[in-house]
């Protein structure tokens, strides 16, 4: 074999073991191997081979009915993400205080391309019902979360969501471009954002951005509530701290209360 | 090239790949290409190569100083684990009860092989300090979670762990075999698990088995208190409660509160 086809093998190869990780979503966490196959764009027998190394790594697992399903061991590489449970393990007890002053919807995203992923949320047992899935997606133009991280994203993210259509969840989604345009020059200025009635008619939102220590916004914060009632102006300070907290967290290091050389692998 | 010289280099790109997801660990979150390309023991070139399609997929991404570290994408598709994020999800109401009406450390865990793996942590802010990290790993016949998982596994797994050297982490560490055996017998016939001071000498924990659907032990749940004065009687009914719901909400699914079909990936 030739370097230049050993290369172009292993991008191949790479791309397969990719493509078989991409065939789990939400609404099909366990697959048989022809459903794996299908879903991953490759032969039965390509899927059988390198769904075997998978499974041997860890990287995936099998059922007792013998269907696959993402394993243990990928989820504990990517409890590394800094992204992922790094930025959630430094929020948690921010994100516990929100929830125990108020028992409402207390959730933590990121702004992935143009959408927004959820990377915690609390829920409250009575409080509105939310739509959000730890790992999940979300538009950018509606939630919370999502105008706060809109509004602080790079220009030409936003001239790409802005230029796009703009879906429209309720009455109330904000779809017009030059209405959402204000709607961002405003979250920047109050240092928040409301997104009521936006997703969902009952539910209000309330988000905050959380800074990385070099200053960029790394996240976003918010407490959803029930619409009807709710007091935006007293919510966003009590999102706002939280965020703050958050961001200490993330500069400070100082306060690490569990010496990682304890912890085994 | 002949079919058997692909699947060989197919073989190895695989392992060269998980390797490069393998070189991140708690200490070492973030790498430069050359501490990626030694720790996972391929040749510069190799790791740049397999390192860039990684990134471009999103497994990995590199930080604003050109390191890599694991990507919000890989997180997403390990958040579909069903002993990961999906057993945490149908966990959390039940541990956020525990904790509520604790404020004590809670927390739940499998067993991956020989050794616990903590799946989801809840930390009073004032509670007793707790070396668990969510994503990381600890001896099976220490802890709370791990003497309640031991105690359920399979008895070549069981044979394996006694047939071993168990390190002693205080002087109440329980690491004769003889000993260790009637303990977990205990734990069979109580079901729970007590562990008193045997991984920090000021810390007791109190650990319950958590069944799944086809009455296996999935999972483990604990509260971890001060050891001074801890009164494990009173909280084992309070952890078993706990277990006891989740078990319904892993068996059920009746109880979904979030449509899957309204979350977009």
């Amino acid at each position: 074999m030739t370097r230049r086809a050993e290369r172009d093998a292993g991008t191949s190869v790479t791309s397969k073991v990719l493509a078989l990780l991409e065939a789990f979503t939400p609404d099909a966490t366990d697959l048989s191997l022809s459903e794996l196959a299908r879903r991953s764009g490759v032969s039965l027998a390509t899927a059988h081979r390198r769904a075997a190394e998978l499974v041997e790594w860890g990287a995936l697992e099998r059922d007792a009915a013998g269907r696959y399903r993402v394993g243990l061991r990928l989820w504990e590489v990517a409890a590394l993400a800094p992204r992922g449970l790094g930025l959630r393990d430094a929020a948690m007890p921010f994100l516990e205080d929100l929830y125990e002053v108020t028992h409402e919807n207390v959730q933590l995203a990121v702004r992935e391309g143009l959408e927004v992923v959820f990377v915690e949320r609390i829920a409250g047992r009575d409080a509105v019902p939310v739509w959000t899935r730890v790992g999940g997606r979300f538009a950018l133009h509606a939630t919370g979360v999502g105008l706060v991280l809109l509004a602080n994203a790079p220009a030409a993210v936003q001239e790409e969501v802005l230029g796009s259509p703009l879906q429209s969840y309720t009455e109330k989604t904000v779809s017009d471009p030059v209405r959402l345009r204000r709607v961002l020059a405003e979250v920047r200025k109050l240092g928040y954002a409301v997104s009521d009635g936006q997703v969902t008619i009952d539910a209000l939102s309330v988000g905050a951005p959380v800074h990385a220590a070099d200053g960029s916004v790394a996240a976003a914060v918010s407490l959803v509530v029930r619409a009807d009632g709710a007091q935006p102006g007293s919510l966003a300070p009590l999102v706002m701290a939280a965020a703050r907290g958050i961001h200490r967290s993330l500069s400070g290091g100082a306060t690490r209360v569990f010496p990682s050389g304890r912890i085994r692998r």
